[in-house]
């Protein structure tokens, strides 16, 4: 395994590029890292995941035309690498975020293609400066490292919100987003860069309980009435979906994670994605038998405890910090 | 689904043919099964799994000499349903039942084979009055199941040793039983009778502390010489193989479930196994999203929690009762 | 590999077990083997294929009736090992021999179970005396190859009916037999016996033209009128099912291998069974790269071309040879 | 299905992408379609297969100096989109293209990526324009074609070296260029573009036969002795790992279809690839039962029958016009 490169400064803001497929929670996540003093959100890219690409991509312009987002925006593949498309309309409506009245968005979508966007971001920072935050199908950045393998090795780490070690939402073992591209999940998760996999396991303490809610109206803004308006929504179909009393709120962990890495605790563990069982594709397997191996032995980990009051710390403080950017 | 067989009286001890390839842990399973008052021990049968049949069998009979059982003693089949045969020296070494000096059997083995006599077992006694235990690759219950279908809803109940859903050990998510052979296990899962399923979930939480060992070793019987015996090669080659510090004692769970359900907690799940992953044959997949199905939507569970102290009280006076039959 | 049990006189009929799901074409393999002077039918049993194991037990029975058959009858697996029980109404009818008027049977089914009526037939027979010839799914004699693993080197050879290297029928790439029970296939594949397989290569060679029809009519025998209404009904499907302009009698194919070797040339290739492809599961994988290997280098075998007249022959003259047992 | 697009008019030469892995057959492949009258070389684009992309770039240019090609020449993927890479050097040597002396370029490699010059070429053309024709594993066209869906219904059609319907050669039912990248295949197979799979049922009977090497060798020109001195090494290997008395030419077979589609009959047939096999990964599945489809049923063919001497003539006729180009 080649050494990993030289972290930036900690001083120096973390500069993100984050791939989604908004999406409630990926619309979260978005203010997150906007919001977030010590991180950079150089990109925003889109893929198809809870909703088609065109959808998503739109829906992506809106949560930036809410915050004020301003980087640039731009739109990926619209289908995984090998199998056909799956969509998510019972968690994410038939907009893939349905809810809140979305803003006409007055800027465009970037021209270049999401795969050459990320790869030429990475290539053109120093080496170890961009962290990749895939928070839909891994389809995008899979394709970027197939095509350019020289990022690999440039990219500080990649921090997924994706897959599960004990706990599947689409099938008993699979999560949404492994499931929806297992092979490029594979491909992600095989390649030479840290990866650290914000599962189900994590996320699924991420909910959002009546006082978190509370908390997002007291501020009285206009991004906070609009994630307010998302976690009514989302909270209405994790419940009817899914039996959930209150919704996880997946994607703005792994962003949390590059904020505020004590939000979490994780642990090193060999993972790879099952891509031909007749019960189990989709499925992240961690080898968490034995002892916790050291970082030179393994290059990925999953999350584990989120310590849930300190989450919802950085994501009020990150919207307060928005005010009303409009 | 058929109605589960009515269950005979309650102050009738369980009849029990108890499938296993001893082993040291099916050895104390097999003292456990004739030294509790419960339960009646009406065969052993045996199967290739921790080693060769004819080790296993050897074995058993020697459990038998030492414990005084005189259950017919079958052996089975020598290979799984349909894949190579795997053993497990580095765990139960080259006999199977390492460690204690075996006594020479004078008993042989039962002139039927081990798939003949279940079958045979299940037909000649009342519908719901034997339950079947197997404690290693489940080769001959699918074969009697395959054989002769009408043994299926006769028999009162399916407690295994095998699989896990959270946990492996020859693989990241694979337990030694299941993954010898998977398509046997997918038979036993699926097939209409009711089965409990006792994985390395549970059974992990049944390790012989150092404190199990001195309440063993205080009973001064052959016996408990032998289980002694047992438990300190077991512990060797559990610490040495696998880490743990004390060994966990899998097969008498399944056992102990059936002498007194109250030792563990379980929790009703749909159950299969994947034969067809390349990273997961022979895994036991359970479905645990969501609220737990009543016992009419679904006739498999797994066992969850254990009662260490009530565990091995269970053990240990089991084997106060046998005292010293030689 | 064990050297190859030496062959009884050539003078000494072969002796066979005709494990078979009548079906049309079953029937007509029954009547080959009885009427041929080579071949003595110490067997005949029957498994679930063509249609349910009640259905094709009544079948074997009241061909045993039309063609004086003595042999025991005896009814084995009513479903595949591992996968769930597939039937062919489409080919065969509801009752799996639908066409002729069946006669009532005289005669009762054997009491064993035809797994085991295989295993005593072969251990109580010389070495290399019992051939076995399967004609329909190979899940009763992979049971008896794990049941009792002593009489693979007791089996002269196994010649069945089934696969096909270039050629499917249930799938573009799969036979009826072999996708039925997929993994039984393998077992019988994989055991060190000598294995002939007449697979649908040769069978669509074998198809009955009109001359045939002829001279079965022309016979005017009891018999012969039962297999010229069984060609009759079965003709019907196979045009409208699968487009074949007369029917492919697949099952004597085998049998008349035995009967008369020179019926077909065959080609030595390494042989399995696709066990876990989502397009070719059930496929017979056949190495025909480079050389023939030699018979010490490889124990399987493919029957490649049919010598259409010859084979008529040996059915017309079996036929013949019964006259009006009735 | 979309309506195929409109051919352009058929005195216009036919304009191809030429995606190979040189390679010894790729590059005779490279000759004969820059020297055909009836196709215009648009561009020249590698990927891994033969040898990593680094040497079969290298020899790509190389092949290009040798024969006056001045169409770009740019590399693509370095490794197939999900699988680790395998080469061949068993076939073409450690450099690829072992055998001839090979020219220094004098051309650099093409600036782009191979995907995007794809993707360029085939949406700055007309609709219908270009034809791909591939003759390494697939993933740069599978690349492509989910970088830019539009290209999908732009291009003309996929005419592809690879694959076989009845033979393979890497493993018993997989031939190389599939199995390398299953997955790519799988793509190109099952996008809804026109697809003529020239397998090797096709290319094993383009043998280069003495009386072929002797008309190339009297040619006397230097592309002429460099296509001679290819044959020679690529004989000696397709002898010594593969048995074969002279070397299938595998690669001009598809460009020659281009030039003269009656230089092959073809069926068409619905054909995929089988990704999941523990046999049959890699193999392409065409089903041949039944009568063949018609065009609006089905848009994929396989290649059949070649006209062995039509092919050589095409070669040679394409050799000679060339002529010394240096």
């Amino acid at each position: 395994m080649p050494a990993p490169a030289a972290p930036p400064p900690a001083d120096r803001p973390r500069r993100v590029v984050l791939d989604c497929d908004p999406g409630h929670d990926d619309a979260v996540a978005m203010l997150l890292a906007h919001g977030s003093p010590g991180v950079e959100l150089v990109a925003v890219t889109t893929v198809a995941g809870n909703q088609t690409l065109e959808k998503v991509t739109r829906n992506a312009l809106a949560v930036a035309e809410v915050a004020g987002i301003d980087a640039p925006v731009a739109a990926g593949c619209d289908r995984p690498l090998v199998r056909p498309r799956i969509v998510a309309p019972d968690i994410h409506g038939e907009s893939g975020m349905d809810g809140p009245v979305l803003p006409a968005p007055r800027r465009a979508v970037d021209r270049r293609h999401a795969v050459d966007l990320i790869v030429e971001t990475v290539l053109a920072a120093e080496p170890g400066e961009i962290t990749l935050v895939p928070t839909g199908p891994l389809t995008n950045v899979a394709m970027a490292a197939r095509k350019e393998p020289r990022i690999v090795p440039r990219v500080r780490e990649v921090v997924m919100m994706g897959g599960g070690y004990h706990v599947g939402n689409r099938t008993p073992v699979a999560e949404f987003n492994v499931l929806a591209d297992p092979e490029a999940a594979h491909v992600v998760l095989t390649e030479p860069w840290p990866v650290t996999m914000v599962g189900l396991d994590l996320t699924h303490q991420a909910v959002a309980t009546p006082d978190v809610r509370d908390r997002v109206a007291a501020l009285g803004t206009a991004p906070a009435r609009f994630v307010g308006d998302l976690l009514d929504f989302y909270g209405t179909t994790y419940r009817s979906a899914q039996g959930f009393p209150h919704p996880p709120v997946h994607d703005p962990c792994a962003v949390a994670y590059v904020v505020d890495p004590e939000v979490m605790t994780t642990r090193r563990a060999p993972l790879d994605v099952e891509l031909h069982g007749s019960l189990t594709t989709g499925m992240t397997v961690a080898d968490l038998r034995g002892e916790e191996p050291g970082p030179d032995a393994c290059r990925t980990q999953v999350a584990v405890t989120l310590d849930h009051a300190r989450f919802w710390d950085l994501v009020v403080d990150a919207l307060a910090r928005l005010g009303d950017p409009a």
